[in-house]
């Protein structure tokens, strides 16, 4: 695998190999030593077109764990930001000998841009762009499930008959996006909830079922994992957007909706939480929650990524 | 020692250990190739929710001598800069795998709620919290107070019946807060000097005197040291705040008070100096002053600090 | 070599030495691991105080294939931007052990200040100050050159009897400076063209040709190599500065001149081009431009830089 752009493209066999090389790296980040020398002279830039610190450190943490030359690139506010000269951005990324390149982009669809410009002979790893994919997030959201659910026999299993409900702005949401092809491809069962002006147009595609109940939504699909979205506040007085109190009542995770949930469902969130909005305390920090497994997940996934674009899985 | 929190909390022993590693450290840096590899795979992050580049870089190159990989995360102007979302900041930072955090914050006591927070495993550093404190830039003070005078013979040393004058603006520096604390523990004399406005009421608890006439405090205390602090010059149109004139000289350090302090006086100040305001630059520049090795010595000091709290002193 | 400030002081031996030295560094950027153990335990600080991610992020690539760890320190917009603060900074950097201080900055001269100001020990290297210089730039340029010029025989070659135009606004440009020092010094013959208002007074000293009409300069003198300059947009409204329109039709590097260059004459641009502004794409993307080579170039000439001003050459 030379990039990773979307979840959308990722095969079967190939998804379940990056989970199991996750397990590997998840493994030897129990040691006392957690530095691989996998990497070692290889150059990965974060090149951040946003903000993310999140991810960026996630991603950084991976690299260096992977003992690679790391170079972070925030290209907010600078003049490469503008849209005309990823080519000239990229070029100099080549130039200086970029072995990976991670993404963040504001525009859809720019890894991939980037991936087949011809401009670099490095590999891309999309880290979030537009409202398109993220499809690291995806993978350490299947990784975290897949092991929740099988535990010690993860390795090569996959998601078969899983059910999972993927709540909130489903419209804006790129973590939604990656999370709908990479579960279906691994053989679960998706239902998209949210307010009707949430949910894209032209979903007809997708492998999912859509609904806006959320609690008629739980009681039919019997959930293993309800995925809670965040909520960006700063689009809440988009015109498309119900009203706070609207929202929280009608699609949070509230206190009475978590203990409707089967005894087995997990709760997932992508962070950082609106407590207390689009989730309720008690769930996020309830035993059944996963949300500090999914950002320890992502290094481990992330370094499985890094790996297997930048080695081909030879080294 | 897990963590490094305040000087308030150091018992003698600890921080005379503490001066003894960087001691130690030092001499590695008079070496050749200056890099340890104390800890290898551990890595430490500057989590800086105010700007100090000065203090960022002396962590930055202590972790880096160590061979740590060291992961910079500025918060200043970030979503992650509000209050609320500390927890889920310092979840990141566990779920990464942090070993340490070196955290500055506007808050006074946000490092301790931190280290104290369960939500993490990592060892917290403050490096300066609101007006609270700043334990390492107290160390490294101490740390250099005892080579000028025990010199060779420092190891193992304290400063016991040192006299300290600290001048300036007390109420707002958590220099002078950490300073007070550790000298006092290490048996110095400390006189607190300023303006009656910039001395902070509640400081009946404090093993200090306070003074309000410079000339006077020279004159009573013959000091082995005069601490100046800077002056923030962003807070000279406080109501607290004399007018400039008056403070450069009733509180600054002279050419006239340099020549009345006793001959065995060091000259001490945290940087970056106002010259000509809160110090002339005959005191600052003179081979009395202990400003350039200050900063030197916080590079050792912090060495001691990230080792002796990441690995136990056991490494 | 202690430091890297100009390219009007470089004798020709020592120019000579820095692109064979450069050479092998390009040889070894070509192995499977990049790495090289030259600068194992120095510390080379970027201090930029303006942006510049192309130039920071080059010379991070070229420290750390050297094995060099990098502290980047920017400096935009913090308290040290300010003139008077820049002894301060350079204490604390050499009080925090840097080996080598690469320095972008607004005004002319303040690496000189730094190098020769007895505040340091390091090693300073200039990345561009003021309007003045930007030797780096004019060492990757002439490696470049040297490179189509010579091929496989560059090693210990010049430049001599190579004819150079510089177009555009060489008034304000520290690349036309550099390389009007440098290339003189190899032996080729540099003519400036550029608008009269845009070619700067005082230039009797300098060991050019000046020329206003780009076409007849073309025809005169049958270049090897034609360098654009970029042409900072936002100095377009100035007074001295043509309209847009005429600067591209009489200085613009367009088509119709691209064709009437000699067979053998090079295009190059230290980018980012403003392309179907001072050059046109069909120049830029064409075999004979080297806009590409530059950037590449650019850090192998940066790791030998730095490897024959921290070590004298003698690691």
């Amino acid at each position: 695998m030379k990039h990773l752009l979307s979840t959308r493209d990722l095969d079967r066999d190939t998804a379940i190999q990056l989970l199991d090389i996750a397990e590997d790296m998840a493994a030897t980040q129990q040691r006392e030593v957690k530095k691989l020398p996998t990497l070692r002279g290889k150059t990965v830039v974060n090149l951040f077109f946003e903000d993310s610190t999140r991810t960026r450190i996630s991603f950084e943490a991976a690299a260096k764990r992977l003992s690679a030359d790391v170079i972070n690139f925030s290209a907010k506010g600078s003049s490469v930001s503008k849209g005309e000269s990823l080519q000239d951005t990229a070029q100099t990324l080549e130039a200086i000998g970029a072995d990976v390149i991670v993404i963040r982009h504001g525009s859809s669809g720019a890894p991939k841009v980037l991936a087949e410009s011809g401009w670099i002979a490095a590999s891309v790893l999309n880290a979030g762009d537009g409202t398109h994919e993220h499809p690291t997030q995806a993978l350490l959201d299947a990784f975290t499930l897949r092991r929740r659910i099988h535990g010690d026999a993860s390795r090569g299993a996959a998601l078969d008959g899983i059910t999972v409900l993927i709540v909130g702005d489903i419209l804006h949401s790129r973590v939604a996006r990656s999370n709908v092809w990479l579960l279906s491809t691994l053989g679960a069962e998706v239902t998209l909830v949210g307010p009707p002006t949430l949910i894209p147009h032209g979903i007809d595609g997708w492998p999912v079922t859509v609904a806006f109940d959320l609690d008629a939504a739980i009681a039919d699909t019997d959930p293993d994992a309800v995925m809670m979205l965040r909520v960006q506040t700063e689009r809440m007085h988009d015109a498309y957007f119900p009203s706070t109190r609207e929202y929280a009542s009608l699609w949070g995770l509230t206190a009475a909706r978590f203990a409707a949930l089967p005894e087995r469902a997990v709760v997932m969130h992508p962070g950082p939480m609106n407590r207390g909005f689009e989730i309720a305390s008690v769930a996020a920090d309830s035993a059944r929650s996963t949300v500090r497994e999914q950002v320890a997940n992502g290094v481990s996934t992330r370094m499985a990524a890094l790996y297997l674009t930048a080695t081909g899985g030879a080294a």
